[in-house]
């Protein structure tokens, strides 16, 4: 049995373009004789659709994306993921189920069973879990259908769900399973994939055909990844990540297994990778080609544009060169250093009249009161407006150039450097910027060494560092991965051996910084645990604070 | 039996000052010789605590409270709501619970079956359904204690969930049930609660002693209105909406019976009560006192102003008049008006200088491009700017008075009008603020006649009028409410007369600035379908644009 796996980029409500990309691919396996292709979860209408899954209408449109498909379901058969319909009169009233299409019609639907509603998921918002299961018989094979997190919960110490699907699908005893997925990117869930498709084939001893989406879609990135994985529990294959791919499979092949060791995965590569997707997609999606950022001659800004240039080419990359009073002279040539190392469109304005006009009007009503964070903030947020206008005016997009350690603490000005349509690095944490810029520069210096070397400072007040009012980030960073990425409360950091006191500040200030975070723009996610629609906190709270 | 009824005001984390009030409660009630004082759900802790709940810090400081409320648990019972621990190895790791305290300890707890996740909701995220039910005996009575939306599910024609936990507890023959909630505001879920009480009494045929929160928790506000309902399905009494109360009832009375008809629901006072409350609750779980806004002249900023200076005092809400060369003359007039109406401090910076800077530098970067929204954004932009000094150097919060209208179709600048801490009226349709205004001078006139009577504007290009670029409100607004609260398709829409043209138009407007609204300040919630935390669309969508 022949079999294709199409890992494609679908785009959420793009009913016409998504069916339209899967019956190319239809037509590429037809071509190559396959008896089934596979596409993801919610192909039809993307994933995450979120409160679309509302509206009556946008299920109708995903309906008859079904109906199209399976006037193609000729002589092959279709298994895509897509929202059904409960028909009984309880519980929430749509599915998220894998179709199974041939001879032109729905001829099996299997509901998903395990509903993920944790991190940046919320699937139980929409959908009623499975309580039947059962496989598909074609072409005298038996298949067990399961969607993404259905084959989760197997292999673990701790299982989140009290069923397990595959178990009661194996009292059919399928030949083999597909899965049909949309699983998001973070720098250590492709090896996480792995072992669960690998622990689920040990336990069932039967192949498995794993089908991710590619492609990102705002926040989230699908890193594709797709994997074909022999009875025996060896790797049979794994699809390229962060692209399109197609790729054909005789079962009897898949069975008898083959020596293949996988792709790399180094962390800094991957993260890289996925950050010039998530921005070409979120501009292609939008329907935007050009960006525009504050380019400061430090390393964030410098990081972000590079990766900028290789998702929209450097041509598209337009970049502001604000200096103030308080920029240092190497400020601006650090960042012409990187202008016309990728040659990027700029522009040098400087701030200090916009500045100096606020502060005419403001100083009567500020009287005697010192020079504090509500100055620094004016030029932070001159620098906003600027870079907004040349967005407006030209149709750029603004991208922001904060990174993970400065979103956690709230070092950053709300309307000024926190502006944009899309955090870039709001996922990576300063060490790990440190990281991405050695990366970028591992055959050519393209980040200017002194954008590197220089101590991190926001330039906001005379002599100004980072250092001032943060830690280190060597020893910033780690706790925020232990209180952001592990959930640890204070005493479970400090016994780690950080300093109390210091523990309790970084803990508040994330904390009170809620309210800021509320209101930046969504931030690509790479780790497991990013700002954004993963992680809810109230903003009226007092805890730790 | 005598009953106490403690509708509390809780601050999420705040696991000292909950306490603290709880114990106080106790106290009175024992004062007068109540046998059962009842809390509301999760009060421990506060709702929604979202995400707090991943750390096992957090839940054992909640533990905490319940083994410090157990000593108190003398002579009296406690009936409260807090998080407890499954200690089954499957599922997730904790229950919303109601727990029984008395004789000094835990006697009983009964977990949440019905867990709530959708719109404002995400139980299902952090908790794992009841899937066992009893009843409390506690001197010759025996209760049925249930959780919220655990009451929801009965008297509908279309169920969301496949169990009702109420008829399992029935086989112990309970003689009266109560329901800790949390229960969050919209302008007609007070009668909503009411029907619901009233369709598990009449088919229970218990009295129920439904006990709600009260307070606002950033965009939820708790309206209270906790109901004591008699056997015979008749209101005993409701406690007031949007204030603490504790009072005490005596079971054989309730079952008894009495004629009470509750209060009134006018739509129009619930909702200003309720942004009063919200804002209040707002700045003092947060430690603030004072409040700035911009104010335009318009009936938008005016009406804000007035919520503001009932929720905070006047003296506490200071406002900026910012005119620039396009505002009419009377724009300063009316807002002079309504500030020396409330006697508001007050500040008046004409916005040109700023603005002449900016276009200063911008000039010869934008050439022979013609005069367009960019430079209205600017002048946005530089309100904005000034709007937040102020907020920075006087330790103000910026109030955001962007109605719901303008909010869905993005007719407002981000980083400009759309700067603030907390959106007040992002939740009311512009129709309704003039109901709102009208509602504010039903006894006297502190809203000018001419903000309630001019064609509305933002007056940032010559001659500007909302009409000019968008329908009249009471054609706009209703069409809004057909997508945003009904979740209507186009065609649905078009179907009731509405123009085929500007249906779509609308609903294009609304989906592609979904970026706007994804930076916006938390909106108070009084609507069924606020945008916020409880409307999550996605960004990068090609639905219905």
């Amino acid at each position: 049995m022949k079999i294709t796996i199409a890992q494609l980029n679908y785009h959420i409500g793009n009913f016409e373009g998504n069916t339209a990309k899967m019956i190319s691919a239809i037509e590429e396996a037809k071509k190559e004789g396959a008896e089934i292709i596979c596409f993801s979860e919610l192909a039809t209408c993307g994933y995450p659709p979120r409160d679309f899954l509302e509206f009556d209408d946008f299920i109708r449109l995903s309906d008859e994306s079904i109906q199209e498909l399976c006037t193609h379901a000729q002589g092959i058969a279709i298994v895509v993921g897509a929202p059904s319909h409960n028909r009984h009169p309880k519980g929430k009233s749509l599915f998220n189920s894998v179709y199974f299409l041939s001879d032109g019609q729905i001829s099996f639907v299997q509901h998903k069973t395990l509903l993920p509603t944790y991190d940046v998921f919320d699937e139980y918002r929409y959908f009623e879990p499975a309580k039947a299961w059962n496989v598909v018989e074609y072409k005298g094979k038996k298949i067990a259908l399961t969607v993404c997190e259905d084959i989760w919960d197997v292999g673990t110490d701790d299982p989140l769900y009290t069923i397990i699907p595959l178990d009661e699908m194996m009292k059919y005893a399928p030949d083999f399973i597909i899965n049909v997925s949309a699983s998001p990117f973070n720098f250590s869930h492709a090896q996480n994939r792995l072992n669960v498709v690998k622990a689920n084939v040990e336990r069932y001893k039967i192949p498995m055909f794993y089908i991710n989406h590619c492609g990102a879609q705002t926040e989230l990135i699908f890193d594709g990844g797709s994997i074909i994985m022999s009875e025996n529990g060896a790797l049979y294959d794994e699809l390229p990540y962060f692209q399109e791919c197609i790729r054909h499979y005789d079962l009897n092949e898949v069975q008898k297994g083959r020596s293949f060791s996988g792709q790399t995965k180094d962390k800094t590569a991957l993260i890289h990778d996925a950050i010039v997707l998530g921005i070409s997609d979120y501009f292609r999606k939008l329907g935007f080609s050009k960006a525009v950022l504050g380019l400061s001659g430090g390393i964030d800004s410098a990081v972000t544009a590079v990766m900028a240039a290789r998702a929209l080419g450097p041509e598209n990359v337009r970049v502001l060169l604000m200096p103030s009073q308080f920029s240092t002279g190497h400020s601006v040539d650090d960042a012409m250093e990187l202008v016309q190392k990728l040659g990027l469109p700029h522009d040098i304005i400087p701030i200090k009249d916009m500045y100096d006009a606020f502060m005419e009007k403001l100083s009567p009503i500020f009287g005697d009161l010192p020079f504090n964070v509500t100055e620094e903030n004016i030029q932070a947020r001159v620098r906003g407006i600027l870079n907004m206008a040349i967005s407006n005016k030209f149709g750029h997009i603004l991208l922001n150039t904060t990174n993970k350690s400065e979103m956690a603490v709230g070092y950053g000005t709300l309307y000024g450097d926190l502006c944009g349509g899309l955090s870039v690095i709001g996922d990576v944490y300063k060490t790990e910027v440190y990281q991405l810029a050695e990366y970028i520069n591992k055959d050519d210096v393209v980040i200017p060494i002194n954008s590197i070397s220089k101590p991190p400072s926001a330039e906001l007040r005379p002599g100004q560092k980072d250092s001032d009012s943060l830690p280190e980030y060597d020893i910033l960073d780690p706790i925020l991965f232990q209180y952001v990425e592990k959930r640890k409360g204070p005493q479970d950091i400090i016994d780690m051996g950080y300093d109390p006191v210091l523990v309790r500040r970084i803990l508040r200030l994330v904390n009170i910084n809620e309210f800021k975070r509320h209101q930046t723009a969504p931030v690509l996610r790479v780790s497991s645990k990013a700002f954004g629609v993963g992680r809810r906190v109230p903003i009226v709270g007092k805890y730790l604070n």
